[in-house]
């Protein structure tokens, strides 16, 4: 994890000058330097023990909450909390005594560099310094670009800040990974069309009515009819439409709610993630390339950031899948899961690597790590060795974990120290309400049209819960923080961190009221569930058999898919049966040999059987390790009993190797 | 993981050029800055592909070569191959287009921040941008501070490099985590008493032999003569005395070399890093503070590089220690250890801010989680949860592998692309005889001395096998780029980097040959010298009862550790017998009630008995792990056997719960 990263705002200065100034040469400034270099060092370490240190905390106050079984608070509720309380010690509780000391330069004056219509890269300045016999000794000292200042008057001290831009390249990705990989498969596909429906169009209507109406609103509102474009509007409705229902999907997992509830609020805010992301960067990039602020509307520049968006994220989605794959058949036709600790590093690499591809390309590397994390689930996960499979789990979780805690303690301790703030109560007031407008604009008219062509219709009470799941988080936050240039964009960071912070926290405590206001199914065991659909299935349809003729094409779709997927991608990528010399036409049988393996055609020992059945493999030691790693070990799985072990409780899709193990 | 970090060279440029100019304007000065921030950002993307890609291929090949049972490469030899061979494509294959643009500035008129004496933090560059109408208007662009330049001409363009201090802020700290983690404890502290002197003692000697002689050397070699202060010879000493025998150790570990070799030769290499961090540390202070070069010697600043030395090194031991102690208790007293995550995730923060405390108290963080380590592995990992066990050992040892070979990787790609490296053949020449010699000096004459005092003597085919095991690595080269602003410097990173490569590539792929010239017995079983050294170990010695006065009282020194270790540390930190109550004193009851745990007291359970002899126990399924992951899967455990379980083949000590499981 790099690049940008985590540049600290003076990290910088720190370390390059920590780095070129240890020289052997003892003279006065260079010992200041030395020692201011050391104190911005020690800095940047307390800054980062802070959140340490905080995360500790979560981590302890959350276990006695778990211990005494109290679910109001999510960890991640637990570390806003904690981040907004240290954010205000830090804020009242200290003084800033280091000031940061700004020189205005002028070129030098033959001046031969002013013709350049961009600025340059590095400045050199000619510095005299004073020697202990009086003379004067001049040092050249190198200063690089960081970006233009809008204000002078705005550059206050910055404590206990990061770069924006480490959330987009340090902490999402692994969060993001950490979501496809988990994905339980089976519900998701099943609800496909749902989850889609909501993820791709709720979303983008989610962000067009909330741009609409906070630009009315807005209009009413006259100190800041002025500062606000309606793409600035629409920017605010795509950062803002994107759910990040950590808390809910943690009780639901607790509480053993529904498995298709569960699939659809899951699945619906892993997608919609990747929506808004991509989503806002095209309104970015419609804005930047023909605006000059007018609020107008090009419609030849509107068809490009449509295509814009279309093509930045199929094209992310491509190189996700594919690098994927490429994991799965390196780990299908070479022996390295013999070797468990190459097997992971293999696969932490072409997982990291996917996100570097596609952000090299210009595209979205958090995109590209969604889908790939869902392949690498999917294929590669079948091919691996159990040792690789749990450290790679045990991994990403790890990092999920306090990637998540990270970022919501952050929004708290910013909530206090990011110096870019802007409270507007009429703006904070009108980006509530449109808030919940654009959920309930998501949730209600696509559920209803859904329910048309869906045969397990969606019930009224799941809707509701879906429209109380419409938790903001870590994305909605990240694209806040991303751009504060503007007071337009400031209002909207201050009003997407509210929305955060009280979401997550009202809306996350009161999930188990929901839950009984709604009267959602708990303790739904998801083994009867898997035996129930089981013949709809392996019949070929994914329950998707609805009635008008647009669902006709998306079952039609699923089913091609499906079938598709069982006879020649799985084949081709896992050590899965059929083989493809069962499933390639004849004339194809050199190619079709060459690509199974002979551990695929004799099926002699449980790692085979294991790969066979991936699927619900997969999902029965997921639940397993889901509940193991949030619920006492002792009342679920038992400690080590020797009679309960989770490759043995799977049950077997009929028409495969279909017996109870 | 982060301070100043992963701060490729112009990550800052692009990430905040980004961050502060995805604005709202399209103005020409603005898109071209956008365009420049993202080609960056791509470049930054591209250079961190290419260190993954150099992973793969090295993870691919070493697999390759596993399989195939070569033992004459290691992955991190392969590792810096590679970076050669890329490296010289880079350098040879690809004219670099991109120019950086310098400007030379002068303060704006009134000058009135000449007075001080240190160079301003930030610059703020009025830019006159012509707009389209003919006029200009002007911005003020930021520059933040980077260094002082010492040749203007040398400022060249950086390819595939990264800031030296990533290494020290994110490289080294989990490999050096890991090497005290993974520490074989009982076998390092049964060789304590040699494993301290070759580290201490050794490190320090070879490190002013080398000076020395590198010193007489230089003085012989007119143009070098005058670049070099004896203190930078002797800096030179201290960053080439350390070893990191990594592909000695993985061999001793394929064939079972006999353990107490491993111990000298592991430990000593993971304590020298600890001692040659802050012996140059210290010589750096000691140069800067006193010396202008001339090469002088000064009484009272050596006796405080002395001190520094002392204070640093024990105040960074007892920070480490310190929070792995304070980790123990909260895994003891806590019942964290019911939800696996949570307890990964505190064990995980705990051990990052023992980094950070050290580096923002200003000590050493290396030093620190080393010791945090070695505190983690014997006290709080015997509190963990099995799941949380297995979790962080593969999650270091993941880490582990990824860093070290990043870091040779990274060794071989530099040495073509680091623009300072200064190739001298007299330095080099100078310094591979003086890094032999200084070996040479460590081990013989220390070895003469320790077998004086040592019942079973280091034989001499030992101390040629640990001569051998003088590869240079990690620490070496993080130690040597960390400085290059002279040319001496400059000189000493060449030199460094050549050793590290050739005794990595050499010394590494020889050692094979070595065991057998050396007649060093190999496929010694562990489990075998564990049985024969148990009558001596639960007698209380720990078998240095030795015959000189001086090894007396060393293992009487071992020996009060041991005891004071199993009565009060070992019952006070873990759940292991005896308890306190039986160890304190009758009046400390009460309090010795309260540090007590029920789990320690009722031995009711197989999680309880693992914990008592806890020892043995990490140290068996050390080995255990250590074999699944080097060795293929098939041949040493079996796949799912059931009746093969790490768990149950300890060998337990007598005299606690000794029973056979």
């Amino acid at each position: 994890m790099a690049d940008s990263a985590m540049t600290v705002r003076y990290a910088v200065v720190v370390t390059i000058g920590v780095f070129l100034l240890k020289s052997c040469s003892g003279e006065e400034t260079d010992i200041k330097l030395d020692k201011k270099a050391q104190l911005l060092h020690r800095l940047d370490s307390l800054n980062l023990l802070l959140y340490t240190f905080l995360l500790i905390l979560t981590v302890l106050t959350i276990w006695t909450f778990k211990h005494r079984r109290l679910r109001f608070l999510h960890e991640t509720g637990l570390a806003v909390i904690y981040g907004l309380i240290v954010g205000a010690i830090i804020r009242y509780g200290f003084t800033n005594s280091s000031t940061i000391v700004h020189m205005p330069v002028v070129p030098e004056p033959d001046g031969s560099h002013y013709n350049q219509s961009v600025p340059p890269d590095t400045l050199w300045l000619r510095f005299p310094e004073s020697k202990g016999d009086g003379t004067t000794k001049n040092k050249t000292f190198a200063y690089s670009f960081r970006g233009e200042i809008y204000k002078r008057d705005n550059e206050i001290d910055l404590k206990a800040t990061f770069d924006p831009e480490i959330f987009f390249n340090i902490i999402l990705p692994p969060i993001i990974f950490h979501a496809g990989y988990s994905l339980k498969r089976k519900y998701f596909f099943r609800n496909l069309g749902a989850i889609l429906t909501y993820a791709l169009i709720g979303t983008t209507i989610s962000s067009f009515v909330i741009g609409a109406l906070m630009y009315t609103f807005i209009q009413l509102i006259p100190h800041l009819a002025s500062s606000f474009t309606f793409l600035d509007t629409l920017y605010f409705g795509a950062l803002i439409s994107p759910t990040d229902p950590l808390t809910i999907i943690s009780i639901f997992n607790d509480l053993h709610v529904d498995v298709n509830l569960y699939a659809l609020v899951f699945g619906e805010s892993v997608l919609n993630d990747a929506v808004a992301i991509v989503l806002s960067g095209s309104i970015q990039n419609y804005a930047e390339r023909y605006q000059s602020g007018s609020g107008g509307f090009e419609t030849w520049a509107f068809f490009q950031a449509l295509g814009d968006f279309i093509r930045i994220f199929s094209l992310s989605l491509f190189i996700g899948a594919t690098m994927g794959c490429v994991t799965a058949l390196l780990t299908k036709f070479t022996r390295v899961r013999d070797f468990p600790l190459l097997e992971s590093a293999l696969f932490v690499l072409m997982s990291y690597s996917t996100f570097l591809i596609a952000e090299a390309s210009d595209l979205t590397g958090v995109v590209a790590v969604l889908f790939c994390g869902i392949c690498q689930a999917h294929y590669t996960y079948n091919n691996l060795s159990v040792d690789s499979r749990q450290r790679t789990k045990q991994l990403f979780e790890l990092l999920n974990f306090l990637a998540e805690n990270f970022i919501f303690s952050y929004i708290g301790v910013s909530m206090f120290t990011f110096p870019k703030h802007h409270f507007d109560p009429g703006f904070i007031f009108a980006g509530f309400f449109c808030a919940l407008l654009g959920r309930a604009v998501n949730v209600y008219p696509l559920s209803f049209l859904l329910n048309l062509g869906r045969n397990p219709k969606i019930p009224l009470n799941y809707q509701h819960m879906l429209f109380c799941a419409g938790l903001r988080g870590a994305m909605s936050f990240a694209l806040a923080i991303r751009n504060t240039v503007s007071d337009a964009r400031q209002a909207m960071l201050t009003t997407t961190s509210l929305i955060v912070i009280l979401t997550v926290i009202l809306q996350g405590g009161a999930t188990t009221q929901f839950l009984s206001w709604f009267n959602i199914p708990v303790g739904v065991d998801e083994e009867v569930e898997v035996l129930s659909y089981n013949g709809v299935r392996s019949g070929g349809s994914l329950s998707m058999g609805g009635s008008t003729s647009k669902t006709n094409e998306k079952a039609l779709l699923a089913r091609i898919w499906g079938n598709f997927d069982t006879h020649y991608m799985k084949p081709l990528l896992t050590h899965s049966r059929p083989t493809l010399l069962d499933t390639l036409p004849v004339c194809c049988g050199p190619l079709a040999r060459i690509l199974t393996t002979t551990q695929q055609m004799t099926q002699d020992n449980v790692a085979r059987r294991v790969d066979s059945d991936s699927d619900l493999c997969l999902e029965d030691r997921d639940t397993d390790r889901r509940r193991t790693s949030i619920q006492p070990l002792g009342t679920v799985t038992g400690e080590v009993s020797p009679g309960q072990q989770p490759l043995h409780t799977r049950v077997a899709l009929p028409g495969l190797i279909g017996r109870h193990l």
